[in-house]
């Protein structure tokens, strides 16, 4: 086994602290990876304040997770030790079902293995990135373009590909035009990402408080919703929106928004279910959808997107030990627009 | 001006009674049509009772007309005296924005003229079809097939087209599972034409008891929806669900039972808005659509498929004098599956 150093939760709700623990010694297709830094996700937050259900502890979250192959299995092919690699949000899944074999492996009818908070088939837990080491099968490891910088690249493992997806699976483009809700960790990389493929971007969010920010990003428009204006000038305009706001919002003025054929993506979890009207579904034939982070193949093709166009994550990189501060300024959205953690720090 | 007869309601909730009224004389491009027989959707009790608001009354319903063509306008070409004419659930639309050009006349922006209880751009009153003379553009009048009776015919201008446009959008087809919810008016002819179209269909209704009719109507599968085994025993098994059902039903327990990017599509308007889960969406990239009737053009294209296979709904046919008690029996859903009223009675 490697004895390795993390920051857990040894309770929900309570703050994290320094905690030792053992990952497995690399079978043949793994790859040891010493972490450099882990970004700071909403869903860490949720997780460990066990907000979801089904917390079990003690849990070391993270699971945007950047750093070098320090050590690799027998068979490993893909990488080699030195290596810049990522790790997202599973780390293995039946790899049988049809979702896998499609290339869908978030959605794998087994239940996918997440990074942190979940448990590989044969029973073992896992940890998370808010450590020095992690071990995970090559197949579930991504490469890390040279382009990019490390620590602003570790937030794409998550927010990057939750926004890419969508995107990209809902043809966002030149001519096409998209809508993000909410300017947070997840949509200032929506932005980004849909002024790179070409489409006129918008971003709703409750004030123009973020207005020059938005603009710096790439975005075309920046609207306020606290405007009842937005939702008059704004009506049967979207072919795309996506919806990274966490909290409940009132989906129906949205849905109004969207242009014949248009479709509402939802990527971020409110607390509550929505209340969504018949109607606004269908007039204009009008689609809400879900999306959730990205499969292997589509996760690399997001890392070398970004990696061509320059895109990372605005980071605020702190200390480890500024990790209970960091979480309730998460929860304030109080971040510019990402905490991501140097673990050297560590 | 044309004097006529029909069925009116006097105030919200009144029983409809003997109503004498005045159509327009025919205009260059209007067609006037001689109703031989009208289809009773739910929606005319819905609006006979203000359930949707709105409502103005004197209310003459009715918006699955078919007749013959009796007189015409000057400038009228796709239409001559005796012909088989239908009408459906509207008679104008701006036919400039961008979904008239289009060809989804439906979702008009300045808002399709309903074939009853609304008004022409320049304020005349509409009264539907249970009356014995209807004055339409020839533009917004349909063909009936000569394949198909008149009487079985008239609920494909509602019933027909609300089914047949999202089987023939999401693409119902050979190797795709289609699950209709719902078997009455809508989602029986839902069945005929998702098996015309070669997909293999399920019902799901609430018991069993109109298996033997399901199967008949061409059903491949039929399942309880009262059986929790349906949810466990279908669970990611649709590419496309149409919810024909006007009451409100667990939505999320629908979803579930999607695959990768199947869709659920909402063609019924339940009288509370949905209860929706972000999970239900996000897992399986799931879409909830909406969808509305169909265009002209989707409409006449929905008719000259039934001519081609024979398609055409279950009725009852009942005399006007018998349509208030008719109503009573659509809200219990005692009706297989569409009450079609003769006109000569009146």
């Amino acid at each position: 086994m490697i004895t390795t150093r993390g920051y857990a939760a040894m309770e929900a709700s309570a703050a994290l602290k320094t905690y030792s623990f053992e990952r497995r010694d690399p079978k043949d297709c793994d790859v040891v990876v010493d972490i450099q830094f882990c970004g700071v996700c909403h869903s860490d937050i949720h997780q460990v304040r066990n907000e979801w259900g089904g917390a079990v502890f003690p849990m070391v979250p993270g699971h945007e997770i950047v750093g070098i192959v320090s050590r690799i299995g027998s068979r490993v092919t893909r990488y080699k030790v030195g290596d810049r690699v990522g790790v997202g949000c599973f780390v293995d899944s039946c790899r049988q079902c049809e979702c896998c074999r499609k290339g869908y492996e978030q959605f794998c009818d087994k239940g996918m293995v997440q990074t942190y908070n979940s448990q590989y088939y044969d029973g073992e837990r896992t940890m998370g990135g808010y450590s020095k080491v992690i071990v995970v099968d090559e197949n579930y490891v991504l490469r890390i373009p040279d382009a990019l910088p490390m620590n602003a690249s570790a937030p794409l493992l998550c927010a990057g590909i939750t926004l890419y997806s969508p995107l990209k699976h809902w043809q966002a483009g030149p001519g096409k035009r998209v809508g993000i809700i909410g300017l947070g960790g997840l949509g200032h990389v929506g932005v980004k990402i849909g002024h790179a493929m070409g489409a006129e971007v918008t971003v709703l969010s409750q004030t123009l408080k973020k207005q020059s920010d938005g603009k710096r990003l790439g975005a075309d428009h920046f609207l306020a919703t606290s405007d009842p204006n937005t939702f008059k000038s704004r009506k049967n305009y979207f072919d795309l929106m996506i919806n990274t706001v966490a909290a409940n919002i009132d989906i129906n003025s949205y849905l109004d928004l969207l242009r014949m054929d248009g479709t509402l993506v939802l990527v971020g979890v409110p607390p509550a279910p929505m209340t969504v009207g018949t109607f606004p579904l269908i007039f204009g034939r009008h689609r809400l959808a879900g999306s959730g982070i990205g499969g292997m193949a589509e996760t690399q093709e997001m890392l070398d997107f970004c990696g061509k166009h320059g895109i990372t994550s605005d980071i605020e990189l702190i200390k480890i030990q500024q990790i209970n501060e960091a979480y309730e300024r998460v929860v304030k959205s109080d971040v510019r627009y990402r905490f991501v953690i140097d673990m050297a720090s560590l």
